[in-house]
């Protein structure tokens, strides 16, 4: 079985955006009725994404996909609490149909409605709904709900402890995510999104997380940002720094996704980091769409790429199912559930 | 000839620090005097990088080292222009004694007294002064003087012409440097300079700075921050955005030192970019020291990396000494002059 980790709702029904739309309408004008999702018809979800990630997930050999809201509209940074719960549980119940829809193929991972600086009190109650009400297996952790401003503490910070209590006892772990950029230095796609990953992978390395939480598992997608280019400055960080290295520290707990788009990429992600850490993944109809003009491959084909990366069969069991399996336990056992 | 581009003065006597402790310390307290920098001797220079990156540069094989002031050092987030026009010049006149004591083997690169918003005739002036005067002939440019709160317009702002049109008329490139950071969120060595070295490049491919600019040269150091690693994705996303790719784009302009710390990292980044726009460079004394207890290789020995990387003789002679002939013309001119 091929699972890809990493996918995002890129594709929702319109309505979806025009009740955003509407909700932030209403929270610039505060006479405004808060707005409703209008009706979305299930042939609506279901063509939503049978012409779009289902389908090419099929075509390129795939069978699941781990499926969250779209990344870039969890928009964090708007500060309203109330606003933020029912954009995620909208965002997430829609997902959710996805995965009603189409059980072989998609299982769900929730955003959660933070907000910059406030409790995570109800990031942990969407938690729960989306995995105990849902059967989500995972959620996407935002480390800077501003967006871009960096104002949240690191994420080794007892800030976040209540998310990662609720994360151990439901044995569900997070991918690490940030959303739009507002800040003109940081295109969203095309650094903030990585300077996110490289920069949680950093504040994990100076901190003890894992020591607190020993069960607690973080997926860093996009390849882990510049980490495995760097992975020599992160072990000589961490010597001179007289700190275990990344690998004895880390990556217990630490997976990275296979969302670098070209075969020099992958092909260095599995060198340095090794098969036992690298979850298969694409972010498929997301940031970088089309194809390589030099090859004909398309850009978030991660598959192509894994497939000529020459990992041994059990290597590429390990990548493209094994490491879901157990970084996703959730997932796992409801695959086993089924026979799959 | 080999060049390393890319060395800071951290091994400055002592009496450099006590200055700048004074100085921000009669900052604080408005009535204290301004504090003089402590005579060093010539011989306290001389030691300082006879035995540290003299010595190493000489035991690598190396010829000549760019030298500028410590990175982390120069602290732009210090708001008062005075201070950093007093504390730029400081730290270059000593590099600058740096490159008289040994002309062999050290040229000089400015920091420049940037303050987080303010206007650039400071550094326009000390830019000129450096260049004009004490022969430097480069500048480490701070997209980020705040330090991690990236409250600057991008690089591609007219904000930022009064620097460049200095550099054109000059004939000199920068590296595209921060200095420490203020943001718990990304320390800096691990991720405040690796995240600058990124979203500069895309900042860069989302305007057309080079079009206005066509000789302007900056140098992207780290290897270039997370983008080789990442190169299908820039290729991707200036598909998408309908723009030139950022081969054609910017690397005309846009060059990449090699201060990547393992093998794998050196081998994409020549694999993927081309020696045509790899610098030869080590940090060296920088932020990683010590040896890969694995290899017994030093972290920052970038040589030994690059001698394995498979290069022609042609491609070497690019990285190690040609690449940077072209890109720091007053260096070459200066060389020819000597007959080196």
């Amino acid at each position: 079985m091929i699972i890809d980790i990493h996918g995002h709702y890129t594709t929702a029904p319109s309505q979806l955006q025009a009740f955003r739309d509407a909700q932030l309408a209403a929270l610039a004008d505060g006479a405004r009725p808060a707005p409703a999702l209008a009706a979305i018809s299930d042939d609506a979800v279901r063509e939503s994404v049978r012409d779009h990630q289902l389908k090419v997930l099929r075509e390129r050999g795939g069978d699941l996909m781990l499926f969250s809201p779209k990344a870039s509209g969890m928009e964090h940074h708007v500060p309203d609490a109330a606003i933020a719960r029912v954009w995620a549980a909208a965002s997430n119940d829609l997902v959710h149909r996805v995965t009603r829809l189409f059980p072989e193929h998609f299982a769900g991972v929730c955003q959660l409605p933070q907000v910059p600086g406030g409790p995570l009190d109800d990031s942990v109650a969407e938690l729960r709904r989306c995995v105990s009400d849902l059967g989500f297996v995972g959620c996407n952790l935002n480390p800077d709900p501003s967006g871009g401003h960096w104002t949240s503490p690191p994420l080794t910070d007892p800030y976040w402890y209540p998310l990662y209590e609720a994360m151990t006892e439901l044995d569900v772990p997070a991918m690490i995510h940030v959303s739009t950029s507002c800040n003109p230095s940081f295109h969203t796609l095309g650094a903030h999104y990585l300077n996110a990953d490289t920069s949680v992978f950093m504040q994990l390395m100076q901190g003890d997380l894992f020591g607190r939480f020993p069960s607690l598992r973080l997926v860093i997608p996009h390849g882990g940002g510049a980490v495995p280019y760097h992975w020599g400055r992160y072990r000589g960080l961490a010597m001179r720094a007289g700190r275990p290295g990344p690998a004895e520290h880390l990556l217990g707990n630490v997976f990275f996704d296979t969302c670098v788009y070209h075969q020099p990429g992958i092909d260095l992600l599995h060198q340095v980091i090794g098969t036992e850490n690298v979850l298969f993944a694409s972010e498929m109809l997301g940031a970088v769409r089309g194809a390589d003009p030099d090859t004909g491959v398309g850009w978030d084909d991660t598959k192509a790429y894994v497939d000529r990366a020459g990992l041994t069969p059990e290597q590429r069991h390990q990548v493209f199912e094994g490491n879901a399996r157990r970084v996703y336990p959730l997932l796992d056992a409801r695959l086993t559930s089924e026979g799959r």
